[in-house]
């Protein structure tokens, strides 16, 4: 049962004309998932009310064409034709009894209107953000008419979906209404640019427009960021805070926050829980209205003091409630161990990036909710109840165990090493990234609840310990090892001359070996392991040389909003970067590299050579078993299946994925997987 | 009537089972509606068919979810829910008596597969194409086994949904039989690995398996990439010609082109047309099956000549088919002169990389068929006769006043300057883009059979000009110059200190400006213009710094596929590239530019300043005469509207665009214009 400690974030709050059942509070995030899978997105809203957020909101919602974000997949609602999708979310999440929220956008200059070809609108003329080769046009005030016009109209049609809270959008340097706000953006000379006063006008219409329209049966929520942290951007005890003041009393709710996105959302290798409080204190002594912030909360603690201080109102969360829908509902029944804490790895991030469906490592069923039926707290039992083994306790073999666990069979987990946790264990040591341990601790956690499950350390098999086992279904998660000989995207065969120099690997450093200074690090592999190695070695006083074929450091973390604070980070540490740069061959006086585009030759004096490329999966026991079908059933072997790494190496969030399918999967019978997905309707020609 | 000469294009072909109606064919090429759009593909894929295009190809199209390619939107036949749409497709190509083909493609570690989350397939274990952080894994026999399933059955999926063609796919390094062809993608050791024989085994399986499933009704064609042009791939020489002649008469229709697709598809600046004849003469002689190549085809002469020559039986085309859907049938009517022909930019492309239906900077109405009701070959007649004067005779306004003029209007374009064409004529003067003069010729040639149309050069226009032209409608075309004071998406004030050095921007150099050497050229533009004009400075012999906020050089050129060749000619004419810095200030003794991630200032001495940032609208005249409508209405002006870049700058591509759409929509009935849309159904949840 809950803890008194924790009342206090069961209290309801009143918002405008609605009221919330407690504190917890989705705020809008984004998704891949938006209007072109409408159903996905409302079964996962809907499992996230189920869960104890007392209230659950949209990601942006485009509300024209005139400002449209393709291929980025938002909500939308356009016009009449958007409505059913949203009503779907809505009553997905009324049906447990909270509120849904929808967070209206405009994006003016942010959105290059790739799909409806619409020239974008902004205060002054400026070409667009990113590199679209697009302007956006300053806005004539029939302009501005018109916006507010579109902008009540798609109020109407969120209330008529069944919306609780609409949101104005000035938040992360996105919305068009921010973009007045701030002189870099606004050079206008009329009453909507100069003084702030003017350059507050439009944000102020639309709250009064949004209030106007729907206030009745809705509340009003602003999405503001008070600070940019940059120098000329707005700033929490600047201008920021001055147009908080300014408009304290005129929305229902706020909902403050920072920007722009890559500082909104940073992940746990650049800041820790609460690192948004800074900018939210004091806030709420301006206001008569209920504040929400968010600083990836996880601690029950921590919200507690948050409300009790006096510094928010409501607990926001957005990537919180990705790795743990039912994070409050495990407070509120005083299952606080049991909470599955976001690791801040931004995975979730990259759906929305790449247009798909947002996954998270800790939460593998994000995204499948609807079309594969999963949910994140129950799986069904298992169809017999033979014993299972599973080999190898990293990220895969720990959920796949866990997952078994839960379905009721009998498992033993066993791993040849003392230490549980596999690439976990040792990566969540290397720099930044000791949040990462919560993937093991979560799953040991339930692990250590289950008495059916046994693991088993320091305990290497052999092909003949797994036959002799006799267990029916056999899982084999031994992981992967980085390779030694540079194979990867940019070498397609073995790298010349690796006898020449010391070389190591990922495997090798995060096991202790010192690299010969200087190194030359060939990160091939774009993702965080390079920078982090790099990191690694300089604190080790290990002079670096970091190459790569990409244009950019670390470019896979684009997608998780941390590209430009890993090159910073590795350029304030005086790590040299040779982008663009392939290896054609090593040499005991060091490596020759190779420029991408013109193949010109260069050579890179260092001691030792770090291949960061590509990794080889560790099939040993898999394939001594890998027999035909009668010889394993011989050894009452029904299923043998490698899993996570040890299939194909990958994410984290992809072994725990593999890890948790084939636990849910392995057993069901042929023909009966069937994912949903959805297709777009066919209209008369 | 036509030319008796061209006779031989419009012979019909057999092609297995079936038979074309001319040499026309259109190959597969994406853009980006695919299942997303399915109503707006079949559209435009229903057009080029009425405009004699004997064959009609879809966009590669996935077969199962084990290689899907989010975000990229192509075609889908996953199993039986996919058919409907693409029977839509083959409806309306054979509604015109022409046949439909469909490329099948499983594409391997080409595929991350980010929507389904299937771990990707691949001849051996290797990091998927980009860097997403996923491998895939060696197929086991049994995959391979599954994949042939997954293929005849996709193939019978087609037979239903309509098509006469149906792809075999090992093009552009893309498609899973290629990979399996090339060594340094194929590392196996049994049956499919090794020897030549063996490599070529899966894609010979797959075409023996389609023409089993469906060779009846159907034609089998391959789409195979004989030349890599990269030294360890495949060349037209060696193995490609190999694999052609081991499998010579097995498919019914060769369709042959080069990998990647940056070799297949280059631009005008890169290669002119039939580029490809290299690779594709000989092959012929090989087999006795028809042979369908590309090489961006726009004149009918070199069409003939390929056929008559025993190069090809098919004239393949995609970008020419984009830009005049009508392009057969005007040959066939001897309307020559009327061909719309592709000027080789890559717009078209970035639709796909953008995940956007495709828009080309020629035919405004690509994309817009179904949703907007746009015909590529009419217009309906103008609600009223009165008069229209267009100011300026750029882009916009010679589309604006063709499509006036198309419409019935008595129109008047007024062109300040000697030269007609505005940007375009002085753009294709730049190294390499003198093919974008077709922009202005087909223009020129389709007013010049316009009775009504009057154009008049030299007449620079005031306020009061217009206002005793007294046309109804006024559109004002007028354009954009260069910012001279570093304002752009890094710069968001006056870079300080400009008066201290010579400055110049790209209207300057156009303009015969001689910058003194050397020159920083700062590219905050990031597509074609820093780099042409870089080349240009180099060819006047001046040294070039080229300094860039991003991480490479022309970076929204990697939708275009030119990104590459870009920054390798810049490097190979010795240009400074000096990437991921922004300017803080010009001294009198150079620039001090500074690093986007830390700040840090670097001083580059230079002699002068060339500022690629961005454009200011010219819209002086359209200041003068914005009034309110009952003044404009005494001089006797009903509409006057600013369109192009003089609206807002942009590509040639937006600026024929809204041109385009003004001449057909401003005189539209209030409420008239609809925007049709495809949206996700709701299945039962």
């Amino acid at each position: 049962m809950r803890d008194p400690r924790y009342d206090i974030l069961f209290e309801s709050v009143q918002i405008g004309p609605v009221r919330t059942r407690n504190r917890f509070y989705q705020v809008p995030h984004c998704n891949g998932m938006g209007h072109v899978h409408p159903s996905a997105m409302a079964s996962m809203r809907g499992i996230k009310a189920q869960g104890g957020w007392g209230v659950v909101c949209t990601e942006e919602c485009e509300i024209s064409p005139h400002s449209e974000f393709s291929p980025y997949i938002e909500a939308r609602l356009w016009d009449e034709r958007d409505i059913p999708a949203l009503a779907r979310m809505c009553e997905a999440v009324h049906q447990h009894g909270s509120l849904a929220g929808v967070e209206l956008a405009f994006n003016g200059y942010s959105a290059p209107n790739r799909y409806s070809r619409e020239v974008p609108w902004a205060p002054s003329d400026t070409p667009v953000r990113g590199y679209d080769p697009v302007q956006a046009r300053a806005m004539s005030l029939a302009d501005i008419r018109q916006l507010r016009q579109m902008h009540r109209a798609a109020a109407l049609r969120a209330r008529s979906a069944g919306f609780d809270i609409v949101y104005v959008y000035a938040g992360h340097d996105l919305g068009l209404p921010f973009h007045f706000l701030t002189p870099r953006n606004n050079r206008r000379t009329d009453e909507y640019g100069g003084v702030l006063e003017n350059r507050v006008r439009l944000l102020r219409e639309l709250i009064e427009d949004t209030r106007d329209a729907v206030g009745d049966r809705c509340a009003v929520a602003v999405r503001l960021a008070v600070d940019e942290q940059i120098a000329a951007g707005l700033s929490h005890e600047g201008e920021g805070a001055e147009i908080f003041t300014m408009l304290a009393d005129l929305p229902d709710l706020w909902d403050i926050n920072v920007a722009d996105w890559s500082n909104d959302s940073m992940t746990s290798r650049f800041a820790s829980e609460g690192y948004q409080e800074t900018f939210l204190s004091g806030l709420k002594a301006l206001t008569s209205k209920p504040l929400v912030g968010v600083g990836r909360f996880t601690s029950p603690d921590t919200m507690v003091s948050l409300v009790r201080r006096g510094v928010l109102d409501l607990i926001g969360a957005a990537r919180p409630s990705i790795a743990d829908p039912f994070l409050p509902k495990k407070i509120e029944e005083g299952r606080m161990d049991e909470i599955r804490e976001c690791i801040g790895c931004n995975v979730c991030v990259s759906g929305d990036h790449t247009s798909t469906p947002l996954r998270c490592t800790q939460n593998p069923t994000m995204g499948e909710e609807w079309r594969r039926g999963w949910h994140p707290e129950s799986v069904s039992p298992a169809r017999s109840s033979s014993r299972a083994l599973v080999v190898g306790a990293g990220p895969a073999g720990l959920e796949c165990a866990r997952v078994l666990g839960a379905r009721g069979m009998e498992v033993a987990l066993v791993e040849s090493s003392r230490t549980l946790g596999g690439r976990v264990a040792l990566e969540s040591k290397l720099p930044g990234l000791s949040s990462w341990s919560r993937v093991i601790d979560y799953r040991l956690d339930a692990l250590s609840r289950m008495d059916r499950v046994q693991i088993y350390r320091q305990s290497p098999l052999e092909a003949q310990d797994v036959l002799d086992f006799a267990a029916a279904h056999v899982f084999i998660a031994t992981g992967a090892r980085w390779r030694r000989d540079g194979l990867g995207r940019a070498l397609r065969q073995a790298l010349p001359g690796l006898e020449s120099l010391p070389i190591l690997t990922p495997d090798d450093v995060m096991g202790g070996a010192l690299a010969p200074s200087p190194v030359l690090l060939f990160d091939d592999d774009h993702y965080y392991m390079g920078s982090v190695l790099a990191e690694r070695l300089v604190a080790q006083g290990v002079e670096v040389v970091f190459v790569t074929p990409a244009a950019d450091v670390a470019a896979w973390t684009h997608n998780t909003l941390e590209q430009h604070r890993i090159q910073r980070r590795l350029l304030e540490l005086d790590v040299t970067i040779i982008a663009s740069h392939s290896l054609m061959t090593v040499t005991s006086d060091g490596v020759i590299a190779s420029c991408v585009y013109t193949g010109r030759p260069r050579v890179i004096a260092v001691a030792s050579l770090l291949l960061v490329t590509s990794r080889e999966p560790e099939q040993a026991l898999f394939r001594a078993l890998d027999r035909p079908d009668e010889e394993l059933r011989e050894a009452g072997i029904q299923t043998l299946l490698p899993i996570g790494d040890c299939l194909a190496p990958g994410t984290i969030a992809a072994a725990v994925y593999g890890g948790h399918r084939q636990a849910r999967e392995f057993d069901a019978p042929a023909g009966s997987l069937f994912m949903r997905r959805e297709i777009t309707c066919l209209e008369v020609m």
